[in-house]
Order: structure tokens, then C-alpha cells, then sequence
């Protein structure tokens, strides 16, 4: 296996023309990008200020590591104190070392760390790994050092990881710059996956169960309080080793999606996929945008669209990271969701069926031609339906299970296969059944898993090469998930250039604030870590409804038919123009929930009621003390299916969409998918699909289908408009749109709009 | 440890005077009713046809095992063509041992096993274990043989475990008649366990993880076909071991509820927690049951509301079968929900507080003492709230765990406790740790669950008798099933006379088929395995709308005004009465569905629109070539929130009652939970409360609370008329019941009941 060392500075070296001008996305994809990061996972020496003698200090641990795991640069220990360092010649400080090393390890803490910093920037050192604590993790003060720490580095051009980080590891190279207890208990063994996590902790115990279940580890990475490089830079640095076939993140903030979306590019160009645990809370920022569309979208589902839009399989815990690592390793290319389940027991068909069932996966019919020779193969007591039971006959003739499987691998119902061997060991002939699924596999060139509880038998079928779980449950979740993200992954690809025309340039302020604030031109890496949440949100104001419905009609969402009174005599006149019934609303920019108040009438039938209306609006505004701005009468809508529809400007993620279910209970049973830009028909259409109300939307007892097509075109056409346009609208919060029977349209008929002043 | 058979002899014995007649009840819970099957866990004597001296053969693994296991009864291998089998002395036939064993088991093949079980019938033997297969499993000639040996068997009074059994064991006094390969490959250890499944395989597999986990098993027992003895008679009579702590079923089929009901009453009794997987497809018995109702009510959620109802905790996957049983064995009580999560890294509180919330446990805020004390030990870039982060400082000083453990030892805030501890090894001093969690547990008495996914880690803390889980997401899922559990078993417990009262002389036909043909005199333990299934469903016709609302009204159950009218002339004096505006349908018994049809018209409000309505009705019938029954005017109720009630027999659970989302979405949307006999308002109330649409209920946005109250109320009388009640109806379906504001009622609008004929 090529080190990784030899790639990158492969990769350092373009063969294109030195003085043609290389776009951001094209210094990406050559690794110039993040070249100076590079020095992060292939440093050529290593200083390490703050050495230690003893193996378990924070100063002495990557010194016993760089030596035990084989790492081929210089190191070079820094302790004025000391002469040699576990053996190793030791400098007084970083000046006086006889080069200017590639990485700087910082195990020194308070003042001493910062010193150490600016000394390492001054010398013109590529990267500080800056272990100490004491920094942003604690309170304004530490924020103030840090801020400080990371403005000296980027005067001189170094980056840093760190603070707070129990550092990098790279077991193709033996640069473990790290602390972690983890690699003294739990042996590393280099292998194609790649960890990057913002946590010590989350980035070795995925490294350690991957271990545990033999699945070699090359790239264990925490990088701490992201202050200037980021887990999401670091991403895409470990994205670019050709020998990765399965990137694992953890992250608890996603302030820098771009850096993010930049890794996902990478990773989706060579196939490479990225599974990622995001736990955490809302972050402030999020909270700017003050609509009902911002107060239901949490941020948690902004990062769900974003992962889901990049072909990042988002997960919620830690066994959900690690446990279809072999499936990914594997190299399948599943074709389908069908699967077949083959065990000696009856129940563990009868289980695996039901989770095959929960985890959305199908159990096709075996053609009649397999059914028969099954049938000539097995006992008459056994099934040769799907799950095919081989029952307890298998412990009188283990070559049962060899001879059946050539004859289910011919069956083309199946996309992959799920073996259960509940109970084996003696009288079975274990070592066969691995050999025949092996070669089963080999056969069908299609994902198989196994599910055997007992170590001996798991053993015999993982020594074969074949992905083994404890239950027939482990085993489907995790070839559904493999499933799931295969597609997924297809799908992002399919749709992949224009995701890349957006984010390829993208930058801090460029997806946040709008066309008008734009800095098209902002190089990521100047200010890779800033914290969007930290940006002032602009002061905005609510549209009366008139001027809402005006700022949708040229957006291009079609809107019920409408007109801004004053007197009931204006009013009488828009009804008979419009045709009753019609609705009557008070109109004011100072509210945004006008039924809460008594400022709407419905199913106004004639003249007669609309002047009882107009007449009862107008006491509900001077009781609630509110000079209205007009009343609006519009058409009252026939019965359609209400949905809600959404935009609004996320301060780091951009425009996101959002469509729903719609009507008055919207807050206390949401029902509403995300989306981020760049929009189009078949995502809106996927998203709408998932609802949970999709159904009414099909059609049922009476009711008609409804023009879904209709609303997905006046989402997407909200959403460029949001994304594209030249104008100061902050949020759009459509509730509802009215969605007619196929072919009909949709109408919006009340909307509450935002924008800046 | 006492062994189960002299507990079981005490158990034969009852104190009381013998010439008192005993009660189903008391026999139940002296465990008389089930005297016979204790032969099965504590026999005397035991006689093997079809021994064998190939220890990897069905005839020949039971004798191994007798041997290994320490069994210290008689073993009489039977074999006419041995006079030795492995070392033990070989008799010829059953007639010719030299006494009546308390088991027989049956390892030889077709008719030879059925010749076996006669003969042991004539003998008078008390059980056979039937190892054979060939029988019920295949095909329609297997049923009938299975069931000529019942006949036989039953005729003399012999009890039979099987067929196609891979048997049972009972590793407190070694009887272990099985042939299961698992306790070749797993060492067994006795222990406060039970484990009863219809499948061979599944009652191993838990074996085997709990072993794995070194929880000590002493009930492993398979029952194969349930032919004669069920499995939930056998675990009925596992129940009662008084060394039990926790019993696990796998169970494929439910066809006896009224044995698992006697099995979680003694469970109950002894506060022995049950916890079930029950797998599978819906019987095709349950099909019986035609209404919407009956479709809706798949046999899936009828064992779920039994499970709950009786405290038995029903779960998905062999995972969490097994995965909390550690918990349970500390014999734990925990107050509620609030836990309290303490780790060394800052990433696992942050995952743990994630899975807390997702499994519905909440994290309670800290006392400020318990914060100020805390704030004193850690240093200060640690976290004092809950989660506590001691953060990676452990590794410079261990004793922090031990410092901070007391101090949240006394705050009251906490319920139970998460502690994590991702990384340790080298340079911490993990058995202080473990030390210091133990004394803590101790302290609280409070449960306390260890994440620790390195296994050096977990084997400190589980030397000391902590429950251990790989990640913090294992351990909150397994502390939230015991916690949940231990809610439903105080719930069920506040309720359980009724319960007891309902279930106490219950057999198959008593609960299905209505208090016409009720036997409540018949001995469950005469017909303990008939399939109900198997009854031919009664005749039934479906009721007009008009009949159903009287039948409503009869029930108890409010009803909108109505009155079934011919002409139009009745129609108009009728809506005068009511008051427009109204509703006019079609009258018919012959459609479920009138509105399909264009037979409902709503919202006439007035003479013209009644009349026009009438004429259409009457249009749409006769295109649809119906003869109508009348037309119906009924009052036009206004807007409430429309929900679902209904009521039906089912052949094997008797009285369920359904409660759900209403309106003519519930097919393509459904939202409704089920309950079984006998009916209460707080168990209404709770299941309201768990509907999906049931914050709709409590008021919001301009739409005001609901009388969930009338409508739980309305729910019981319906239940009771049903259960109680001495007429011939089937299935009641009322859709939509409108439930007003609060202190306004609910109606039933429309309604569809089936009665017998």
C-alpha cells in the first residue's frame, strides 16, 4: 500500500501550466487548496514543544508514539530543561533547531502555549497542532487567548489545529502526533479508513471498534476547537488519500458547511463515502430568522438536507458509524433494496424479515425454477419460499447449505443476501458454510452478510472475508444503511455538477447574506474558521399580507386573487370583480397571526355578509388597538389539500426551502422536509414524497389526487428567486398553499414576509 | 442457590384443606393447574427412545448433556438394539423399565414417535418431550398425524412438549433434555434467567449473548409445535421459580393469550419482570373481523395492547431481549425518568444527553450546591451542569471521579446514572474508578450504567457488578427499556385485580365469542393448546346507518340527532324538528361506504337545499341500482375534531376497542391504538394521549381543547356494552366521533356495525 506521504507530495506538484490562473475548485481537486494542511496528516519533521520523559504525559505520549509506529521524518523534542528526551537529542527551543519543521506539536499550557505559536509562525512552520487547554473551551477570556493565538498564525501563514485536540494520527506514516490512551490499549493496523472528528474521544473509540472487529485504520484525526483549521478542512485533506474507501466524521458544530461540501466533492469524484455522526444542540445563530418557517427549522434538519444534498450518510450514534464499515469495504455496488434471507432456523427468518421490513428493505419472490430445485435439494420440511429455512436438516448434512446457494445466486430477484446461522459448532461443519457463502459471494458479485452470534462461527465466515453481525437485526440495519447510502450516492452524482457549481467557491459570507453582500471572491482558506454565527443579523421588518402576496407573485408562486381595500365600498367592489364567496382580512405589517386576533373571515357568501364582516374586522383591529393598513378581499378557495412552503436565508447554510404539511396545526404536529439550494423538481418532488401526509396527496375516498407537480414548480421557482435574486427579502412563509386536484394548480393564500430595512 | 425441583415439590403441597374446592385463580398461583408440566423442568425420572451413542445425534445429545449437567435423576436410554448406550444401561421398550418415568423423550422418527407417545400415554407417564419432526411444520398430513398423537395423549393424560422441539433445560438441577448445539459451544452457568421459545434457535441465541455477558441462565426451553403444552403454559410454570429474576420469551405464534396472562399474573405477583419478542405475520384468523375497524386492527397491535396490558415489555430484536438484562438483575427501582450523565469526555456527554432525548428520558438540572461543590473539585474549564464533564484532566488526576461522585450522589435531581468513559487505560487508574462507581451505586441505590467500549474498561466496572454497554447509546437504550418497563409495572400493578379478574378463568372460547356462548366452567388446561383460529367465524350482516346509531345509543354512546325518513315530506318535518342546518344519506345495510357512492349530503341549510338533496340522493341510488332503506336527516354538527372509535370480537383476545385519528383519511393514514378488556378512563385517556394527532387535542391556534374527557367516557361504555353486554352484535365502527370543546361532549356522526346472524 503507497503511503499517503508519496500522494500528497505528488499532489503538491500540478502538471498543468504553472501561470494558468487555477479557479478555487480546480486548486481542490489538485490539493493545492489545503496544500499547507497537508502537513497535518505527512509532516516531513516534527518539533514537539513542551517534551516529556514520561510515556503518559501529554508531552511524552507522541514521542513514544512517533518511535513505535515507524514514523520516517525528523523529531525534534523542545525542553530547555533537558538534553535528551526518551533518548532522543533535545532542543532548548524552536530557534535553535538546525530546520524549520513541517509540524510544531504545542504540549505546553497557558502563555507558554501562545509563545510557542508566535514563535512557530515567525519561523514560518505550516502547521501548529496545539494540544494545551485553557482556550476557547472555557470562557470569554480563553476565547480572547485563542483569538488572539490564531490572529499571530495567520499574520505568518501558519495554521493550526487545535487548541484542545489530543492531536493527529496517520498509521500509514507513523505521524501519530497524538496523546491518545487509545493507542497504547487497542493496536493499530493501517487500513482504508480514515477518521476525522472534532472530539479526542469520538475519534478514537470508532477507531477502536473498527479494531476490534479487525478493520485496519489509517487516519485518526481530532482536531479540538477547530480556531482556524477545521474537522471539515481536515475532511477534505484526508478525502484526497487515494488508498481511503471509507471516511467517518464526527462533528459537533458545522459552522463551516463549505468546507464540508469541498470534502463531499472530493470524496464523490472518487467514490469515496463519508458517514457522519452529528450530535449536538441548536447554535444561536440559527436562531436570527424569526418566522414560523425559522422557528421550525431547527438547525438539525438544516444539517440533515445539507448531508443528505452531498451524499453524506448522517447517523446518530457511534455503533451507526462503525457498523457497516466491512459492507463499505467491500466495494458492492448493490443494485436494488431486494434482499433474500437463507438460515438453518425458521425464526431468524421470520426476524430478519421483520427487520428487513422496519429497515424499508424488500423480500422478492424466488422465480419458480429455483423454488423447484430447492425443492430437490432440501428436506420436504423445509421452505423454498424467501427467507429459504434449511431448518435443523443442516445439522445432519452441512453440504446442504452449499448446494443451495449456487442455485439462489442464479435467482435474479436478488440485490443481496442475508445468511443466519443462529447456532452451529459441533457436528457442523462451519469451515465449509464460510467457504461455500464465500464463494456464493464471489459468485454474485452481490453484497452478502451473516449473522452468527457465536464467535467461532462468526470467525470462520469473517476469515473468509465476509461482513459478520451478532443478529440477524445488525446485519439488515447495516445493509440498509449500506443500501440506502449507495443510493443515495447515485443520486447526488446524478445531480452532482450543478451542487458543485454552487459550493465550489463558496465561503462564509457568500451562502449567507444574500446576492447584495456577496464576496464572490473570498478564498476560503483566508478565513477558513470564522464564525458566521458571530455576524450581526440584519434588521428586518414584517410585510402586510397585500405586499407579502406581491413579493410572491414575483417570485412566480401563483397566488389567489386578491385586492387591498379601504372603505366597505372599495371592498364590495374587489368581491364583485373577484366573485364570491370571498375572504376578508385585516391587513397590518404589525402582525403575522391575523385569525389569532379575529382579522379573518371566511366563505363570505354575498354583499350582505362581507359588510358584516368588514364591520366586525374593523372592531376586532380597534379593540386590539391596531390601525389596520386596509382589508384584503381575496377568493375564497375551493377545498384543496393545504400545504405550507418556505425560504429563508440560513447565515451559514444559505437559502433553504422547506415544504410541509400545511394549515393551523403546522407548530403543535410539524410535518416539513428542508432543502438546501440548488433546487430542482425531483428533489422537491422527493422531499414532498417524504412527508408524512404524502398519502393524502395520492388520492383516497372521495378525495382527488392532488397537482403535486404543480407545488413542487412553485417551490423551486420561490427558491431561485430566494437564491438568485436582487432584493432584500429575508424569509417567505406561505401557509397555506392551496393545492388543487391534478392539472388545477396550486394557489398561495396567505403568506408572511420579511425582509431587511 | 435452592434448586426449582424442591421448590416445586413444596409447591405440590398446598397447605390449605384439601376438600375445599380451589378456584382456577388459586390453583393458578399454588401451581396446581399446571402440576403436571412441572415434569417438564423438575423431572424424576427420565426415559430417552431413540438413544444414541453418537454424541452429535438427536438421541444421543440428551444424555450427554443429563450427564455433563449433573442431573440426578433415573436415565433410562431406550434402544432394543443396545444394551449399552454411552456407558448408561439400554432397555428395550417403556413397558419394560422398572418404572414409570416422569419424562419421556421422543428422538426416533414418524410413526415410531407416535407408537412412543401412545405407549408412555398408557404407562401414565406425565410428559413427553417430542424431538421428532415431520409433524405440524410441513403440511396438511403432518397436522393430522400431529394432532391423532395429541388425540392419544390426551386421552390418558399425558402432557406433550413438541413436537419438533429441540427441548428444554434447566441447568438448576441438570435436566437438560435437549439437543441444542449451544450448550456444546457455550458454557453454561445457572443463573436468575428464563428463557421460554417456540424456536429452538431462539431460545439459544439469548442464551448465548447473556453467557457471553457472564449472566448466569438456568431456564433454557424450546417448545417447538405447541401441540399440547404451549409455550406460555410453560411459562407459567417458569414463573414460578422462585429463584427468577427475569424471564424472556420468544413466542412466533400467540394463539393461548390466556396462558400468558396466567404466566404474567404469578410474574406479577412476584414482581418478575417479562420481557417478550414476538415475531411474525397477522394469523388468518384474525382476518375474521371485516369492519374498518377489524382491518385496521392487525394482529401486530392486538399483542401489542396485550403485552402492555399485562406488563410485559415487548421489544423487536434479540438485541433488546437481551441487552437489558443486567439492569433487572440488580433488582433496581427506579423513581422516574431523570437521569444524570457523567463522562471524561465532553463529545459522549453531548451523544448521551442525544440518546436520552431520543429514548424519552430527560436530564434534570443539578442543585446549584451540587454545582458550587463540583465547581470546588473540577478544574475549570469542566462542566458542572449536567451532563458533567470531567473532561481529559482524569488523566492527570483519577481521583476526580471519586471526588465528584459523592457530591452527585446527594443531589435529588437524579433518578439514575449514565457514566461514560470512552477512553482509559495506561496512566488512569480505571479500578478506582470502578471502586468508586460501585460505592456511589451503593450509596444512591439508584440504577447506574456504565458506557465503556474498551473491554479492559468494562471488565473493571462489571467485576464490580455494574452493568457495562459498549456505547453511551447502548447503555440509554437499555436504561430506558428497564425504566419504561418498570412504569408499566407499577401501572399495571395499580390496575391488576380487574385485570385478574378478567383473565383469571379465561380459556379460548370464553374471551372470543361473547357472553352467549361463554363456558366459563371449561378448564383451560383441558383444551390448553386449541386454536381458536380454527372456529368458523358466525355469520354476520351489517347494520344500516339508522340501526347502527340505535345500537350506539343503546351502548351508551352519544348520537347525533337523527331521524330515518322516506318522503321528502318526512324529510323537511324532520329537519324542522332538528334544525338546518343537516346532513341527508342514503340509507342502506348494504354499503359500508355511502359517501363513495354520492349518498351523503352535507350542510343543507335550508328547505331548497334539503329538497335538492333528496332528489340527488335518490338519483345516485338508483344509478347505483340500490333499493335505499329511507334517508336519514341528522343534525349538521359543527366543526370539532373528528376521531375514530371502535369496538369488535376478536376470536382470541375478545373485546378490542380502537381509538384513533378520525375522518376519511384513517386508511391511508392511520393513527389509532388498541385496547383490550376490561375497560378503564385512564387507560383510554393514556392511549389518547399516544396518538400521533393528540397535541391537536389540547388546543392551539384559535382552535380550542377538546372533550377528551366525554369522548374517553363514550370509549368505556362502548367497551363494556360490548364485553358485557348480552346481544349479538360483532364489530362496532364509528367514524367520525365529533368531540367538541371541552364540557360540550362528542357525537357519533356515522357509524357501521356488523351483528351475527
Amino acid at each position: 500500500m503507497a503511503t499517503v506521504r508519496l500522494e500528497v507530495s505528488q499532489l503538491h506538484h500540478p502538471t498543468s501550466a504553472p501561470h494558468a490562473p487555477l479557479s478555487a475548485d480546480e486548486r481542490l481537486l489538485r490539493g493545492t487548496l489545503h496544500a499547507q494542511l497537508d502537513a497535518a496528516i505527512a509532516p516531513a519533521s516534527i518539533a514537539l514543544v513542551g517534551a516529556s520523559e514520561q510515556a503518559n504525559k501529554i508531552g511524552g505520549r507522541p514521542l513514544v508514539y512517533l518511535k513505535r509506529f515507524g514514523y520516517q521524518g525528523r523529531v525534534y523534542p523542545i525542553n530547555p530543561a533537558r538534553e535528551l528526551t526518551q533518548g532522543l537529542r533535545t532542543w532548548a527551543s524552536l530557534a535553535s533547531l538546525p530546520e524549520v519543521p513541517d509540524m510544531v506539536i504545542v504540549a505546553v499550557a497557558g502563555d507558554a502555549a501562545i509563545e510557542a505559536v508566535a514563535q512557530a509562525a515567525r519561523l514560518g512552520v505550516k502547521l501548529a497542532l496545539v494540544m494545551s487547554s485553557g482556550f476557547g473551551e472555557t470562557d470569554a477570556a480563553g476565547r480572547a487567548r485563542e483569538q488572539a493565538m490564531v490572529a499571530i498564525a495567520r499574520r505568518h501563514g501558519l495554521r493550526i489545529v487545535g487548541p484542545n485536540t489530543q492531536g493527529l494520527a496517520n498509521f500509514g506514516n507513523g505521524a501519530v502526533a497524538s496523546f491518545s490512551t487509545m493507542f497504547t490499549e487497542t493496536e493499530p493496523a493501517d487500513g482504508p479508513v480514515g477518521i476525522v472528528s472534532q472530539s479526542g474521544a469520538l475519534s478514537v473509540v470508532p477507531y477502536h471498534l473498527l479494531r476490534t472487529r479487525s478493520v485496519g485504520v489509517r487516519h485518526v484525526h481530532a482536531t479540538g476547537n477547530d480556531s482556524d483549521a477545521t474537522a471539515c478542512e481536515m475532511a477534505a485533506v484526508v478525502a484526497r488519500d487515494p488508498d481511503l474507501r471509507l471516511l467517518l466524521l464526527y462533528l459537533e458544530g458545522l459552522p463551516d458547511p463549505w468546507n464540508l461540501a469541498q470534502a463531499a466533492r472530493i470524496a464523490r469524484r472518487r467514490g469515496l463515502p463519508i458517514v457522519a455522526l452529528k450530535s449536538g444542540s441548536t447554535p444561536a445563530g440559527q436562531q436570527a430568522a424569526q418566522s414560523h418557517t425559522g422557528s421550525l427549522a431547527t438547525e438539525d434538519r438544516v444539517v440533515d438536507a445539507f448531508m443528505a444534498q452531498h451524499g453524506i450518510w448522517r447517523v446518530r450514534s457511534v455503533n451507526e458509524l462503525v457498523d457497516a464499515a466491512p459492507l463499505y469495504l467491500k466495494g458492492w455496488r448493490p443494485a436494488g433494496r431486494r434482499i433474500v434471507v437463507i438460515s438453518n432456523s425458521g425464526a431468524v427468518c421470520v426476524l430478519a424479515a421483520d427487520a428487513a421490513s422496519r429497515a424499508g428493505l424488500q423480500l422478492p419472490a424466488l422465480s419458480a425454477d429455483t423454488r423447484e430445485q430447492l425443492g430437490r435439494i432440501l428436506p420436504g420440511f423445509a421452505t423454498t419460499t424467501n427467507p429459504v429455512d434449511i431448518t435443523a436438516a443442516l445439522l445432519s448434512n452441512s453440504s446442504l447449505f452449499g448446494q443451495i446457494l449456487p442455485v439462489i445466486a442464479d435467482d435474479p430477484a436478488a440485490d443481496a443476501f442475508v445468511i443466519g446461522i443462529p447456532v452451529a459448532g459441533a457436528g457442523y461443519d462451519v469451515d465449509l458454510f464460510a467457504r461455500d457463502a464465500a464463494a456464493f459471494a464471489e459468485r454474485t458479485g452481490k453484497p452478502v452478510v451473516v449473522a452468527a452470534p457465536q464467535d467461532s462461527v462468526a470467525a470462520c465466515f469473517r476469515a473468509r472475508g465476509l461482513p459478520v453481525y451478532v443478529t440477524e437485526d445488525d446485519a439488515v440495519r447495516a445493509l440498509a444503511q449500506f443500501i440506502g447510502h449507495s443510493e443515495l450516492m447515485a443520486q447526488v452524482n446524478a445531480t452532482g455538477d450543478a451542487l458543485d457549481g454552487r459550493w465550489a467557491d463558496a465561503g462564509p459570507r457568500r451562502l449567507g447574506a444574500g446576492a447584495a453582500s456577496a464576496d464572490a471572491g473570498a478564498d476560503p482558506a483566508v478565513v477558513p474558521g470564522a464564525d458566521p454565527a458571530g455576524q450581526p443579523s440584519p434588521a428586518q421588518t414584517l410585510l402586510n399580507e397585500n405586499d407579502s402576496l406581491r413579493v410572491l407573485a414575483g417570485a412566480g408562486v401563483p397566488v389567489v386573487a386578491h385586492r387591498l381595500c379601504g372603505a366597505l365600498s372599495e371592498a364590495l367592489a374587489a368581491a364583485a370583480d373577484i366573485g364570491y364567496p370571498v375572504v376578508l382580512k385585516g391587513c397590518s405589517s404589525l402582525i403575522a397571526h391575523k385569525s389569532d386576533l379575529g382579522l379573518v373571515q371566511l366563505n363570505l357568501a354575498d354583499a350582505a355578509a362581507l359588510g358584516r364582516a368588514h364591520a366586525a374586522i374593523g372592531a376586532a383591529a380597534r379593540s386590539a388597538g391596531l390601525v389596520l393598513d386596509g382589508m384584503l378581499v381575496a377568493a375564497m378557495v375551493g377545498r384543496g389539500r393545504e400545504l405550507m412552503l418556505g425560504a429563508r436565508r440560513d447565515p451559514v447554510f444559505g437559502t433553504v426551502l422547506l415544504v410541509g404539511d400545511g394549515g393551523a396545526q403546522v407548530e403543535v404536529l410539524p410535518d416539513a422536509r428542508l432543502l438546501l439550494a440548488p433546487f430542482d423538481v425531483d428533489s422537491v418532488r422527493q422531499a414532498v414524497s417524504q412527508l408524512r401526509i404524502a398519502p393524502l396527496l395520492g388520492g383516497f375516498r372521495g378525495s382527488p389526487a392532488r397537482d403535486v407537480e404543480a407545488f413542487c414548480a412553485a417551490a423551486v421557482r420561490l427558491g431561485r428567486w430566494m437564491e438568485e435574486g436582487d432584493h432584500t427579502v429575508l424569509s417567505v412563509d406561505i401557509n397555506p398553499v392551496i393545492v388543487g386536484p391534478v392539472g388545477q394548480g396550486c394557489l398561495a393564500a396567505d403568506a408572511v414576509v420579511f425582509q431587511a430595512v
